[in-house]
């Protein structure tokens, strides 16, 4: 239907003509309306029957303008084109980890979706320092799925350049990947956050380390021009939904064929943003510990499972059966899981950096108002990155990952839990 | 306009019908038409204007099936649709290497075109020992401007991400590439020559070696992955058109984006393979060592336009203005252009094998009816294949690989001269 922007005087008649929808609501059923304040870009509503609250739905919906800074901020709409692709790709591939699409209408720029009423945003209960039991294992199980089976080994070739298609164009949001995680951070430019310390450390080293930003541009170029897998493409503990059972996985609207690492490295990254902030956050390094011990447990669920679905796969695009004797096949997936494995740590160190130095900063570090404070973790960011980024491919194994990382913070714990203690 | 299959009869309403096609021909003027027979997949009719006949143009047209076998063989046009969109790209990029359009109509599934009356197909010239003073060089401006100019370095990432939506579908062509240059020659399959101690030698030899086919695999997943560039796709001596001053190129239906060494390694490599078939083809080594040296020019000239063409660019999406120090994009380019190389010389040794083992063979060889004299040649070729697999990451610099090359063929003349001369 064409596209008309919608409000909660026009959403009862709009949902009531939608099946499926009615199906979950009922059919003309009295409906609380709530607009959610979380979207930054989309309006975004939850829509409850008045009689039976359980029964709910979330209406997402694109405008042509940045909806927080009004109709005078253009932004086209096809990001909720993507999206809704996405969405609906990731109902195939892993419908136990992404909300149930009950309605889409990319012209409308509209998805009507399961409303995750007992989830909550991990990023803001980690920074609380809550336990989330199954998070990692699903996210691993989730990276495994969507980057397998959307993967030449996982298509047949002429399906897969058909999947390819439809994400091709996503452009403009490619544009902002390249530019804010690939490019500006690690020069001096207008966009980029400011802290005086940090800036400081920034120059007298990223900034000015051939090494690092040669390797930054081998990974730029990486995301430019590898079609590994359908990447989310903006996983982070943001875009995660959990409770201690379940993890969900939303906002795909940067969805893209990219680089197999890119997505793991990010997720992975913002478990270490997490762990850093905790050196402020927690009074002893218990939650620390678990956020370490998960964020490796991502890698190890991710291989496990990419090589249970690389054992049990047909149709593949890249390796016909009989190509390779079995030996030959077990040393190629072990090279192929390597270079994953590289990728992922070089993306990582990537991620740590932009989220330090660029616009869009991680609340568990941001949001601490002491300049000073933050300044140290921003830097033990940055210290950070670099080592992952100078080692990513003399590192082999995640048990090496581990006790690097493990070392690292051993020698750069910014003491600042007594810091605190003394103020 | 809707499609039809055109023959002699219609051919001459269609072309009056069309502008700047009837400014090459003249408007209503008796033709001359002749079917070419060199068309197998397509039809293609060389029309003169028959008063003039210095005033003529090419007609090609897809028809549904594979012209050579006939309508009980069906075969999608879609093929047609990208030999159009690529023609007409490089008419952009390479007007002085390709042939001129003067009409095209994807629909109709038809090209009209510059006709090459003074220019002849250069393998077939090549293997009369013909030397093309500007062949090798004028190839390594075109590889240089077409990889270049669409490439991540050469263009803005929104609107390269545009062009490549027009090729992304080039599906079946792609799947075919997959298949018979990546998988088929090195396993069993029904699909192969057979040339009895050709097979025993292979079999015996690369379809057993562990690194030779993961190496292989190696590049088939750069093919299947990898979007450097808008690739020709099908470079090699047959789909280059050249005489003494002039060379151009044609058959570009299957382009695609995909890795920059492809066409470079594929069109150095049938330089080789001709080199080999002169072991049998003439009498001396002096057309060898002018084709040796041609095929390097090939690589000297595109690395010399490519950097060119790097230093003058603007407007690209890998690398921002600034990004890097003089130094440090001086040691970006020289590690740049060595990735390419390496691609180049591992595409390469693809290439000697696909040619020798799978369906299509060069001429060169394959036209040579002794099969004992043709399997000594082809397993020349197999020999070189594994010594340039098996260094592909180790030699660094053209003139590393000439060296190598001469010393090979040095060590493995299959002695046909004085074979000629004995019987």
């Amino acid at each position: 239907m064409a596209y008309q922007i919608l409000d909660k005087g026009s959403i009862p008649e709009y949902l009531n003509g939608l099946p499926s929808v009615v199906e979950v609501l009922g059919k003309g059923k009295a409906l609380d309306i709530e607009e959610v304040g979380d979207g930054n870009l989309n309006f975004v509503y939850k829509i409850r029957r008045a009689d039976a609250p359980e029964r709910s739905v979330v209406l997402k919906q694109a405008v042509p303008y940045l909806r927080m800074a009004g109709e005078e901020w253009p932004l086209s709409r096809d990001r909720m084109t993507f999206e809704i692709r996405a969405l609906l790709a990731y109902n195939d591939l892993v419908p136990q980890f992404v909300p149930k699409v009950y309605h889409s209408d990319e012209d409308m720029s509209v998805l009507v979706m399961q409303n995750l009423d007992n989830h909550a945003v991990a990023r803001y209960r980690m920074i609380e320092g809550e336990v989330f039991p199954n998070m990692a294992r699903d996210v691993g199980d989730f990276l495994a799925e969507t980057l397998f089976r959307t993967s030449t080994l996982g298509m047949e070739s002429v399906e897969r350049r058909h999947l390819m298609q439809q994400f091709n164009l996503n452009d403009e949001l490619c544009k902002l990947t390249e530019e804010f995680i690939f490019t500006f951070p690690y020069m001096e430019h207008e966009s980029n956050y400011s802290n005086p310390a940090t800036d400081e450390y920034a120059r007298a080293t990223i900034r000015k380390n051939t090494a690092y930003k040669l390797d930054i541009l081998k990974f730029k170029e990486l995301f430019l021009t590898k079609t590994d897998a359908l990447l989310h493409a903006d996983l982070h503990t943001g875009s995660l939904m959990a409770n201690a059972e379940e993890t969900f996985v939303i906002d795909m609207e940067f969805a893209y064929f990219g680089p197999f690492g890119f997505d793991v490295g990010k997720v992975i990254a913002n478990f270490l943003m997490c762990y850093t902030s905790h050196f402020y956050h927690s009074d002893d390094d218990s939650y620390q510990n678990w956020l370490l011990t998960e964020a490796m447990t991502i890698w190890k669920r991710f291989e496990q499972r990419f090589l249970e679905l690389w054992d049990n796969a047909d149709g593949s695009a890249l390796l016909l059966e009989g190509f390779l004797t079995d030996d030959q096949l077990k040393e190629y997936k072990a090279n192929f899981m390597r270079a994953i494995f590289h990728d992922s740590v070089g993306f990582c160190a990537c991620s740590l950096a932009r989220r330090t130095l660029g616009i869009a900063g991680v609340a568990d570090i941001r949001d601490i108002e002491d300049l000073g404070i933050r300044s140290q973790l921003e830097i033990t960011n940055l210290k950070l990155s670099q080592l992952l980024l100078s080692v990513h491919e003399e590192i082999h194994t995640i048990d090496e990952l581990e006790s690097t990382i493990e070392s690292f913070y051993a020698e750069n714990n910014p003491g600042l839990v007594k810091q605190k203690v003394g103020t």
